[in-house]
């Protein structure tokens, strides 16, 4: 690993990774869903209206030339964002890292937002948002996340509603990008068969120019998840679905907590695998459902642990009573020696086995140093964090997690919360 | 990469891949949906519902030792089932290659198969089903394949139907398993820091006795893709979806025919990529949907080339229309040199570093050999094929291909074929 901040404030940090052929670049921006209402409530939805838009063409590129560069060295070029985080990458073979880093850097820092262009891309964003809206696992997210977390910044979709994307003005947008697409809140990471300096060459040799540019000076507002009265801890949502889809869960413990590791192992002994409790009970021994898990969100102020299941309406009942048994169980009882153990096990598999990859190790370079995280710190560090996890951690964490209400948001066949199995109202009441 | 074939049948083919610390082993079966029908019309969803029941205990381990010996690895067990392949596959850290060798034959070749875990696994089935019924893209394919393939073995769905897995009986499966699941139909795959001796040794260790079993005689039944009248050529699924979901197309050329590569660069330059011209017709300068693709799917005996677009429903008349034309042009112009040399990077690309990591490079090598390819021939025999690929190549296929009156399938809220919009009853004319 290495690391260099150059003036203006690009933090770029690379890792050479032995026996790729290929190098992963991603230029990572310290901006998501979270920044816009505290910025403009106008611009809700914009940092994702924004990874659609800068791709639509730089003072250099077309749109088609992007596409094209890329495609022709048999490139991957992409981005995502998230409620704190925006990505930008490329994954290319080994010899075409400066085109790729030339790229990223360009559409992120270069765009030229054309207003007939913020017109054309409306109309695919709201496409995007009617995708996610014929997905009932999608929506249900979105559902659950607007009911747990209210109108804290951290609330509402990543792609804005369809009103506020309908809405979205080329100004508002190039005010966003303005304020946050800066050098000084980015970092560019590079993963693969390269050196650090022929990435700093890369960086430097087209964008001389614009690495100063920004001042960087925004300051990410926090807000408060209000403790919900019982009515407003149950939301549903009717749709004509086989299933009926459900999540449940409650606000945990933030990125940088020191019982971050003591909530994975917790939420994997609750539902991370297939020796996990839920799948043992809700699948393997009930037969009630195909798909069942936990899993964690991680921001920087707090965090969600929640549980996924869809099972036949019919049986929505009972899986939320058997969900209520075993969130119960671990608050009570802890987990066995055993478990933790396994839970180990996992997490330290999910991670080796997880950076094998030179895309994998790229994020993991880029998400650590946007945390504020030293990236320095390797693999081992964090490994030796989850071996540290006791016993006693887990169980104090399950005690106090689900000593909160449990918040539930379900998509199906119901009309409203009245058509709702009352075991479901006792698990969210 | 090396090749032993063990008494009784077993194939065994491994890579030592430099810098992985993983091991993914695959046992690889030659079997899948097509082999249902001429099986037992009784079948249909055996191999899948396999796929499932094989998960619930062997003869030395329970459902629940099975998950719990891998999460303690920190490794990942799983399978798939397709139309004609099926594998169970684990992705461990090296040293824990024999230990996933071992769970792997063991759930394939030594299942229990209980009656009672039948009855529960029919329900988890169930659930998957009705899942894949709340995607509306995952049923439009299923929908796609059964207007375009009929009642060719590889029509219906790899999961079967509602009914027939309500009606599928222990006994079935039972003679399923045994025609099918022996070690001279499979392959054991494995890639990654091993060596071959040691896989060899991994696997005679354990299953020394059980590598005989059976005599592998089945014969893959074909059939005919009857031409179709017009009126079976537009399928039409009403559902209450915000988008309306198209998927179109034509049947192809099989894996081994030696326009197989033309195939995939007439496919890539149709809709492969952002460069694409589906891409850039209908996302970048019409705005007209989010996700808009073209796709090949390569059977022994037969392939499919087609064609995605989700859209509003407003909209769905335009874009068929511009699908239409796309298709015309193909057929009548065929594609650029600079298309041509584009796509054959792209495909370079896709195969370069789509085999970095170890599951890619196990899957590689178990489909190769059970489809029958010399897997001693490596990725440069592949690329060189893709570049040996002409103009005249494509525009001939194109020609070909689009001259077949094209299928379309629709899930929306169309009440019937007379509520869609006169392109597209055009285009599947």
């Amino acid at each position: 690993m290495a690391r260099t901040v150059l003036p203006g404030g690009l933090r770029v940090v690379t890792e050479h990774v032995a026996g790729a052929r290929s190098a992963s670049v991603g230029l990572w921006v310290d901006v998501g869903s979270r920044d816009e209402p505290g910025f403009d409530p106008a611009s809700r939805g914009a940092a994702h209206f924004l990874e659609h838009l800068l791709f639509k063409g730089t003072r250099r590129r077309s749109a088609q030339q992007i596409a094209e560069e890329i495609d022709a060295v048999g490139g991957d070029l992409n981005a995502f964002t998230t409620k704190e985080h925006t990505c930008f990458y490329a994954h290319v073979l080994d010899s075409d890292m400066p085109l790729a880093v030339d790229v990223v850097c360009d559409v992120v820092l270069d765009g030229v937002m054309a207003p007939e262009d913020v017109a054309l891309e409306r109309d695919v964003v709201l496409s995007e948002i009617a995708g996610r809206d014929d997905d009932p696992e999608d929506l249900l997210a979105d559902d659950f996340d607007d009911l747990l977390l209210g109108d804290h910044p951290l609330g509402g979709p990543v792609v804005g509603s369809e009103e506020s994307v309908a809405e979205m003005t080329p100004d508002v947008l190039a005010r966003f990008h303005a304020a946050h697409y800066v050098p000084s809140r980015s970092v560019l990471a590079v993963a693969g068969n390269v050196t650090h300096a022929a990435v700093l060459d890369a960086v430097t040799a087209g964008f001389g120019d614009r690495l100063t540019l920004g001042d960087g000076s925004w300051t990410r507002p926090g807000g408060v998840v209000r403790p919900q009265v019982p009515a407003d801890r149950l939301a549903v949502r009717e749709d004509d679905t086989e299933q009926a889809h459900l999540m449940l869960g409650v606000p945990s413990v933030r990125r940088s907590d020191p019982r971050w590791e003591a909530q994975l192992v917790l939420s994997t002994v609750l539902g991370g695998g297939t020796s996990s409790r839920l799948f043992q009970e809700v699948r393997e021994r009930r037969g009630l459902a195909y798909s069942v898990y936990s899993s964690t969100a991680g921001y920087s102020d707090l965090g969600v642990l929640s549980v996924y299941v869809g099972c036949a309406p019919e049986r929505l009942g009972t899986a939320a009573g058997v969900l209520r048994t075993q969130l119960a169980d671990l608050a009570r009882g802890g987990v066995t020696e055993a478990e933790l153990a396994r839970a180990r096990g996992q997490l330290r598999g999910e991670y080796v086995l997880g950076l094998e990859d030179t895309s994998s190790r790229m994020s993991w370079l880029g998400r650590r140093e946007l945390d504020g995280r030293d990236s320095s710190l390797d693999l081992a560090d964090s490994l030796a964090r989850i071996d540290a996890v006791t016993r006693s951690d887990v169980a104090e964490l399950a005690a106090d997690l689900f000593a909160t209400p449990v918040s539930a948001a379900v998509v199906g066949p119901y009309a409203d919360a009245d058509d709702l199995p009352d075991e479901l109202r006792e698990v969210a009441g």
